[in-house]
């Protein structure tokens, strides 16, 4: 029944287009901004062209930033001749919370999918190619999703590296940490099976 | 870990300052308005600027409109004589959805809450008596919520409305249609009973 405030009703259907926002959360959200003052107000507006209009894909590795190069590729202490190959910018702040991994990535911004229209033109891989013929990768680990999407674009992108020589790798599959073995699923069992070690 | 792309990690600070908005959600949304055209970053930052701006308090009844006067004040077929109080504008849009109310409104903005500060001159009152003293209300339904804070706030304007010799009502209190009455707590059950009516 908000339809009789039209600028709070418009207001509302824009938090309702952001990702995972119901109508009743956006019409929360647009409460919570009527309590916010004038100056609290533009200053989300400016924050939200500011973020639009400054961040742009790495020229190198194509994951976002707002510097000319990204943080990860700009780190004299990361390793360039290992790329970890993802699927989207989400997955590169998952890998770097673990702080485990010191080389570089290369995001591909999806997987491919004929049957979405996701052919392999439109996915960052002849950036990929690119890096690889500069001669500096030694190693490309393919860390797609375990799913018949992020299988089928790791089987396609071996098959492309195979020239060059290189080593390419997949990350281990097996039982999550913590996880119950009746509720493991019979693919991630047999990856588990297939990959088990001696103690 | 978003902290190396600055413009992105200021934009998730903006959404997470929503009521209700997770560090989480708030970075989910920051990312969605990535995938936006500038143009719609755009029309979203104007959208939020504009009802910010032409938002205000219905000089009558103090909800929040876009107009001039709000759109129940202003129109002829509500009574005029019967007025609604009301904690908030929230409380407005779930009446107004249950289309059985034809009387107008008065929001408080607010109850009476010594503790946090909130004394009656903060709240809508003196305008709400101002309305009563024109002589055109006859009856005045107090629907603050059945809390202490809500009961507290009823019992006030009730004092403060006696002189006018009006009509001063209260909504039914008693258990919600469907409800399990295992589960109703004393106090409803209370109410219930004591406004229990023959068959």
């Amino acid at each position: 029944m908000a339809e009789y405030i039209e600028s709070l009703q418009r207001l509302a259907e824009q938090f309702g287009r952001l990702q995972g926002v119901g109508r009743k959360s956006a019409m929360r959200m647009a409460f919570s901004v009527l309590e916010w003052s004038d100056e609290e107000t533009e200053e989300f507006a400016r924050t939200l062209v500011d973020a639009k209009q400054k961040i742009h894909l790495c020229p190198i590795c194509q994951n976002m930033t707002d510097r000319e190069i990204c943080s990860v590729c700009s780190d004299p202490a990361r390793d360039r001749s290992v790329v970890c190959v993802v699927t989207d910018v989400k997955t590169v702040f998952a890998m770097e919370k673990v702080r485990e991994f010191r080389g570089t990535y290369h995001v591909l911004h999806g997987l491919i999918s004929p049957i979405n229209g996701i052919t392999p033109e439109k996915l960052k891989i002849k950036e990929l190619l690119e890096r690889v013929g500069s001669g500096e990768v030694k190693e490309v680990i393919v860390a797609t999703n375990p799913t018949v999407e992020g299988e089928a674009t790791a089987m396609y992108l071996s098959k492309l590296l195979k020239p060059f020589e290189i080593r390419v790798t997949r990350l281990a599959y097996g039982i999550p940490v913590g996880a119950d073995l009746e509720y493991a699923d019979e693919i991630t069992l047999q990856h588990a099976l297939k990959g088990r070690r001696d103690f």
